[in-house]
């Protein structure tokens, strides 16, 4: 048997109780963060926990890779890649950028995800074979959007401070030929991508954690997300997002 | 007689009106934004003449000064300074950190402001003494932190790229300095720098549009906000918001 939408929700659902009422909580411990008490260390670690219950219970069979705990037999047919708070800075700083990644892999392939974001209400879910959006607008099936060229593309990335040396180089390539790029965004970026707001990401360093939700949901949208070179992203590393065939070649050829 | 919170309210709902439906609709016209259609642009001028259509009735005797539209009576005892879209980029991108902007100037002093988040229904309001936030998670008066230390501060700027020459060299001495810098926020950044959650922002190059609200929000919440020389942030510019004396103190110093 495969998780259905109803249990990734119920997944989703148990995190948020722990991450939201954590969330925005600086404020009322200022100059105390260094002191032992850490707000999205204990929200990271108690929706991990409550979501590797309810996946223990329902599917003991199955692997379980996540940020905060041990990882449990990843070489099973089929693997859940979690990560409770992906964006943990933004956590911190307020911004509901961050979201929880929750992503399904079947012989090593990520062939459904759920990324939520529970202080917007704005929730994505790959269902295996399509990607849809729930949030305070809408509810609808997403689409990347058919952006014909990298001179009219939106490009995303967390901050340029993630790239050195040859990387950097690669990065400023793509970043100088953009119509429009912005910073800051972390797993929220990949998710406008999906819904055809913005028409690239690139990043590198990832963990599979990062992007293991995020690939089922780009590809199910009609989306291409790969490494550098141009192979499957379900390991992480350095990962290229894109919405539309055309901005995917025109950039990473500046990558490889 | 003076404004209350109604009004503004009533005003920001017009606003709401005109910019909320056009969020996120560029996904409908891929490769349509250079043949003329440009939701943004629409979205900013309608807000601005429907907030505008509003003081002219109730207030038929301040001044109003706006981004889209030709200011009238500067030289008034009561100048209306607004931004209806402050955050175009993010709105492009589909990012809500974008917000409406509606300050209240009292002989050339910011005395009253709103700003306006409609995607995530966030509304902060400064009424003259104090500052206050609405959101989806509470309703409550807000306070700026009391962050002893520029190396515990965390730090927001739209962008590094808004900064040359002696500007980047001195903002980079700060980003040095601090625990947490990220970038992309817009007027975001400084409501959350006003409810306690960050504690410095640096920007150059504002219109007094961009600042004129934020001003009464911050100062209200315990904030201080200045020109990089020190001086009185209504006429934009240069500027600094810190969320304690602390951290302004030892942020200013690499600044002037």
């Amino acid at each position: 048997m495969l998780p259905d939408r109803a249990f990734f929700d119920a997944l989703a659902d148990a995190a948020r109780r722990e991450t939201l009422p954590r969330f925005r909580t600086g404020t009322l411990v200022a100059n105390k963060l260094s002191g032992g008490f850490d707000p999205v260390t204990e929200a990271d670690r108690a929706a991990e926990t409550a979501i590797r219950d309810l996946i223990t219970v329902s599917f003991p069979d199955h692997g379980v890779l996540g940020e905060e705990h041990e990882s449990v037999g990843l070489d099973r047919e089929h693997v859940w890649v979690i990560d409770p708070i992906d964006g943990t800075r933004a956590f911190i700083s307020g911004v509901p950028s961050w979201g929880t990644l929750i992503g399904f892999y079947s012989n090593g392939r990520s062939v459904m995800g759920l990324m939520d974001q529970p202080f917007t209400g704005e929730r994505y879910f790959a269902d295996g074979n399509n990607a849809w959006y729930r949030g305070p607008d809408s509810e609808r099936q997403i689409r990347t959007r058919d952006c014909a060229t990298l001179a009219n593309a939106t490009l995303f990335t967390t901050s340029p401070h993630i790239f050195e040396g040859n990387d950097l180089k690669r990065y400023r390539a793509v970043e100088e030929k953009v119509q429009l790029f912005r910073y800051g965004m972390d797993c929220y970026a990949y998710t406008l991508l999906a819904a055809g707001h913005i028409d690239l990401v690139i990043e590198n360093n990832l963990k599979p954690y990062d992007v293991g939700a995020l690939i089922a949901i780009i590809e199910q949208a009609g989306g291409i997300i790969t490494t550098w070179e141009g192979g499957r992203p379900e390991a992480g590393g350095s990962i290229i997002a894109a919405g539309s065939r055309a901005v995917y070649d025109e950039a990473i050829a500046y990558l490889t």
